[in-house]
């Protein structure tokens, strides 16, 4: 019997859920997956399911955690290498992790997550581009620091699980970003557990489509 | 000397940097107070001082540590008590916190901070009154559970810091809260760290006020 549950929206779409995914995975929790297809807003079943009506949500051993950046400090006390060793390049990541927690809202409404689908060039308004080079920016300077392939060294860790969903979004909609950047995108792309979300998204029942993540723009 | 700079914005209306300089005085950081009066959106002199563009920014011992939340996680490192010693209690913390970083943008918008002002009854847009419902909720759970008269028990700790605005805003605009909402209001409002916040604020220059959040709505 697993330690607990965590609950998902629809892998397809769902830029949060992948992040608790990844660092549950990462530290080694077990947990049953339990899928709730998103539609549009906070669905009555996510609602009766979670305590603030959002996903992703991890109950395990007693505890209730939700939203993606708690849910990946509470993996990283049971997997601490998920943060940087160093106190101040630790500093360093959780300041990039919380200005993705809070931020970038121009590019989340401009290039949702669809992984299946390439719309490459879409989405590029100003304020959007704005937030893609500010992202750029702090790849690119974690990357020069730690020597990569992922932000803060040689593994997959915290900050990297925050920004992954901005990988997915880069694939699809594909705006212009640094030599870096691409380097990082293929690294996080190639990651085993990406590979798996991304086949096991491609594998969702085709009910699970939604029309304003799936129909090209106007 | 002192081990570092917090770079905070004017207090009458800088919520987040509220949030920062709570962190950094509760955990006994030793570090001098450096105020760039605010000026509607991120001025030269912010953009200049941080790696962000934002308020607070925290250096301290090498470190450079931007994004309230990552500041009190940051501050809490020196200060574990700020989180609660129970594991699911932390990770319950944890998650309102990082509800709070990353929502309630209605009542953020509506109910700016300006805590020499009280503008009793304004702002309450049927958006914004949904945040108060949802806020005063996770208040009233966590105040049940715990006992009080702080978030999570007897000492204001992280959660409280990061909600420590949100009580702010609430003085000014006075929404309808419950019984258990309103005690906690006070409980914080008297904090000796809040009475110097807000001591400090009423001493700033004349020169400092924004019209935006002076004037009347009209």
């Amino acid at each position: 019997m697993a330690d607990g549950r965590l609950f998902i929206g629809t892998k397809m779409y769902s830029s949060w859920s992948l992040r608790g995914w990844l660092a549950v995975h990462l530290a080694g929790l077990d947990v049953e997956e339990v899928v709730i297809p998103l539609a549009g807003g906070s669905t009555a079943a996510v609602k009766e399911a979670t305590p603030s009506g959002t996903v992703p949500y991890l109950e395990h051993r007693g505890a209730k955690v939700w939203e993606s950046l708690a849910i990946v400090e509470y993996c990283a006390e049971f997997a601490p290498h998920l943060w940087p060793a160093d106190r101040a390049a630790r500093a360093w990541a959780r300041s990039v992790a919380a200005e993705m927690h809070a931020g970038f809202r121009p590019l989340r409404q401009n290039m949702p997550m669809t992984i299946l689908n390439t719309r490459a060039g879409e989405g590029a308004t100003p304020e959007a581009m704005a937030d893609v080079a500010r992202i750029d920016a702090i790849w690119s300077q974690a990357l020069e620091a730690s020597g990569g392939p992922f932000l803060f060294g040689a593994e997959m860790g915290a900050a990297d699980v925050m920004y992954a969903p901005v990988v997915c979004r880069f694939l699809t909609w594909r705006p212009a970003v640094s030599a870096a950047a691409q380097g990082y995108m293929q690294a996080v792309r190639a990651h085993p557990l990406m590979q798996r979300w991304y086949a096991e998204a491609a594998a969702e029942p085709a009910e699970w489509r939604l029309p304003q993540y799936e129909a090209p723009k106007p």
